[in-house]
């Protein structure tokens, strides 16, 4: 017999449909939601709406803000380089690391025909207007490590054919703390070739 | 810089207070909600209000509920045997398997007192009710096996003393499809004790 109240089902398909949460955990979480206050969830529900209501693209660099102009382009608008990222949380270790004082830019993802993402679904041609208008002097290519990212990152170079800025990349290599024993071939053969004299 | 919007955060904050959901996971899950439409969102937030709204205990077995009786005491008035179990959610196992024909009855916990939790929160005293009304013939716990688990056993066995009502335990041993090189000690003991003839 199935015993779980409707309503209480439908709470467990909404959590089943986030991402990583599978149909145990998406009870667990369900039947914790019954254990709350009800004020408490209520605060929960008006926070999700909120957020999708609220929270929008930055229009200069398409990170996630809720005001006209998110606090970086705000804060930073003469900014002479920009961080190129696929989407707006992986700015989120930049701006805690501290080391970056320049602009961002979100791409909206990488060019993987796979998925059917193609450049016509990202923002190249407003990161190629902001380049050429803005004067940029270095742009840092921050797209993690894949051939999508790689044949993203030869396009733009395509694209900027004739725009004079410096364009680099992130180091690869051997990540803090990690045990060499345990390192991978491909992390092992960039953080070889890309060795530095002492 | 934070350059996390504030909406965002608070969603952020309310995935983190979910059990087993840290900090990390609470942004992956919070940044995908910003990629749903507002319709879905929406929903998601309803039928949050909904489950507390129209989830209660069952007046007669404790288990969750939306209506005034759950199923199980709906299609089953009559059944003369009682299964204890802890929370609502451990009712499923059983439903599932359908091996059991009986009423349930749920705890709301077991007898804890380093988490302050004494007889009085649980609903002991009403099970001994429901025991001699009904005069219920078969009494099978089901509450895990922890040391708590144990002693509120004992109190109910005390609760109960005079009462003349079959008491049984679900069977320990060694789980289904379970390697025998990695069964931990306890339960290779209590599988050795329990053996039974073949």
């Amino acid at each position: 017999m199935n015993i779980e109240p409707q309503s209480l089902e439908a709470l467990i398909g909404e959590f089943s449909s986030l991402p990583g949460i599978g149909h145990k955990t998406a009870r667990r979480l369900a039947y914790h939601v019954l254990t709350k206050k009800r004020s408490d969830v209520e605060r929960f529900a008006e926070n999700l709406v909120n957020a999708v209501d609220r929270v929008h693209p930055c229009p200069r660099c398409y990170c996630f803000t809720d005001e006209d102009l998110c606090p970086v382009c705000k804060s930073r608008p003469d900014a002479k380089s920009i961080c190129v990222v696929e989407k707006s949380s992986d700015i989120v270790p930049f701006e805690r690391s501290g080391i970056y004082k320049g602009s961002y830019f979100v791409l909206g993802g990488v060019i993987s025909p796979l998925d059917g993402i193609g450049p016509e679904h990202l923002h190249l041609p407003e990161l190629v207007k902001r380049i050429k208008e803005e004067s940029i002097e270095e742009l840092i290519l921050a797209l993690g490590s894949s051939p999508e990212a790689d044949s993203t990152a030869l396009m733009l170079d395509r694209m900027l054919a004739g725009v004079n800025v410096k364009r680099t990349r992130l180091a690869r290599g051997i990540p803090m703390g990690s045990d060499l024993e345990f390192v991978d071939e491909v992390t092992m053969l960039r953080a070889f070739e890309g060795r530095v004299c002492l």
